[in-house]
């Protein structure tokens, strides 16, 4: 079967998110079917409106070429290289013209594109459309037709943008390709898609120190997620180590072998192993309890001064008490000493702060 | 100043409808504006959504070419040809490319565009709006963008296109553009816009007695509207007639003016008198009676057996007894023995029938 993925190159790095459906192509891959990787350096000029509530900025040429380079060498990390297709979708959609961009346009209602979720809620809301977002889905699709596409994976957030691939293919005589869509991988705030632009993502390509750390920083509960999205561990041997935990086992080991399977992945046993050594070292010497205070603050997305995260945590009295502490370098975020008072912390992640010898609380800003 | 109107090439006969649009390009030629006479051959194939409930067809390249050729072939009757710019749209319309239109599509929202009447009507309605139907007014804006147009035509449901140009001139730096609308020309049958395809309408190129005699056959209301649209004389000369009228004068010799007046224009004054002349001896030939009885019947747009109108009018008591008088040759339609018991008269026209020696009536059919 010609299996068919697009991705836009709109981001610059792949972080694991993306190799949910790499995984899953992988997986094809290996079962004889051809995989094409479809790099979406067309479509990525309009901005894929899936899931947004507000019109994408448009790239340059520029970007997107740069992009697009920083995916092909990513992602050969994953799938074989000898025997994935690669392809453009500007080949195809730039020879349509403006006149079969138009012909294209005319395949579709107005009223079955305000059906989607997205552009309903906007539409209600009042939030602005942009006419050519409504192109989108029907060049996503049109790269179907061109494609002759007999599966297409994609997120389930692209249902709406398969099916149009579908439609036409319908349109073209073509026997309509099957959708395949795989579950949205949550960040590490263990509540929104895992996004660059959140900033609550592990890249393919982070050292395997930093890796290691980030998983060892998420909750139990998103732990078991991840393991059913990225570990490649059978599930039912996954389904026994979750028993295992719930019967009293420590869940830091079953974090501990998440990591060092995902880091080994991407690295290699070695520095998985260095990478716990390593951890492991610096949590004896800054000797957290296992247990502590755990909150979640809301901050919508911004960042949050220190020391305002330390008063509303309770680690301080007040913020001017938090700012002394720094001042007498008594403050650490994640064991190291924090220096700078006007240290303000990134949403999206989870910290654990330190006040003074022996106030710590774990603090997850979303 | 630089003055555009566009006229789609989609319908191949130009009528006295388009002529208050070309009579009023040709008052601003002759006061020394530049006039840009624009070809939509790219726009055509869209096809203007503008008062439609459904989407229009798409026309082939060849019937766009041969329509344009007509186009150009009919407007120099009235416009003055070493004066008047003729331009194509496609020739930057294709040129924008496919990524081109889709930039162009991102400088309008959905929401704007929805609240266009026709647009409106049409979504609420459940009426399938197609995607590239959103594209028409970009695509005719952008052409007052590429043709820096200081002032744009139209009939007044062309309002929102052209203010969807001025939009687009802002947003590419330029002055917007003046609008200026005509009213639309109503058809032989007074209620409908001329147009071709509801088959109300008198083309330029008609013969003198064609012409002269449709003229003739509208009611005196839509005479004056006729005159005032149509009419080169002064709008206190028309006055003054129409004041004649009201105190006695037979309306009948206004209509012989305004036909003299329209014939000679696109033919000359003497086709004019020979029409008048042929008109008048048919007509005292037929001994149609000055005040006959007048009515209307709604037949949707269809056509209408002869029989059956005959019995709706009155004329027979009977459908048969309307076939035995046609046998018997003894039914008229404007003057004309009919022979074709299977007659059906054609919506959007007024026919003077006459049933035996003495019944007549004036059905208009719409």
């Amino acid at each position: 079967m010609r299996i068919k993925e697009g991705f836009d190159p709109t981001r610059p790095d792949l972080h694991l998110g993306h190799t949910v459906q790499f995984n899953k192509l992988r997986q094809l891959q290996d079962l004889g079917h051809h995989i094409i990787f479809l790099i979406g350096d067309f479509t990525g000029m309009i901005g894929d409106p899936t899931g947004r509530n507000v019109t994408r900025p448009p790239l340059s040429r520029d970007e997107l070429d740069a992009n697009a380079k920083t995916y092909t060498d990513q992602v050969f990390l994953i799938l074989d290289r000898d025997r994935t297709e690669v392809a453009f979708n500007s080949k195809w959609l730039s020879a349509l013209g403006s006149d079969g961009m138009i012909r294209l346009a005319s395949r579709y209602t107005v009223a079955r594109m305000l059906e989607r979720d997205d552009f309903a809620t906007r539409y209600r809301e009042g939030q602005p459309i942009a006419v050519h977002e409504f192109l989108y889905p029907l060049a996503q699709g049109y790269d179907s037709v061109a494609l002759h596409a007999d599966v297409e994976l994609g997120g389930t957030d692209q249902k709406f943008n398969l099916l149009v691939g579908r439609d036409l293919q319908r349109q073209h005589g073509q026997e309509p390709q099957c959708i395949l869509t795989l579950p949205l991988l949550e960040g590490l705030d263990g509540v929104n898609k895992m996004s660059k632009s959140l900033d609550n993502y592990i890249a393919i390509t982070e050292a395997p120190g930093e890796m290691f750390g980030k998983l060892m920083s998420i909750s139990d509960t998103l732990m078991w997620r991840y393991y059913e999205l990225l570990s490649f561990r059978p599930l039912d041997e996954i389904a026994k180590l979750k028993q295992e935990c719930e019967s009293g086992r420590n869940p830091r080991d079953a974090k501990v072998m998440l990591g060092q399977e995902i880091v080994a992945r991407f690295h290699s046993s070695k520095a998985a192993e260095a990478a716990l050594a390593e951890f492991e070292a610096r949590f004896r010497d800054h000797a957290q309890p296992e247990n502590m205070p755990e909150l979640t603050i809301a901050t919508g997305g911004k960042r949050l001064a220190l020391p305002q995260l330390c008063k509303q945590a309770g680690l301080t009295a007040s913020t001017s008490e938090a700012l002394r502490l720094i001042e007498q370098r008594g403050l650490k975020i994640d064991g190291d000493v924090v220096a700078d008072k006007t240290l303000a912390l990134a949403a999206g992640r989870t910290y654990v702060v330190q006040a003074g010898k022996r106030k710590f609380a774990r603090v997850t800003l979303t």
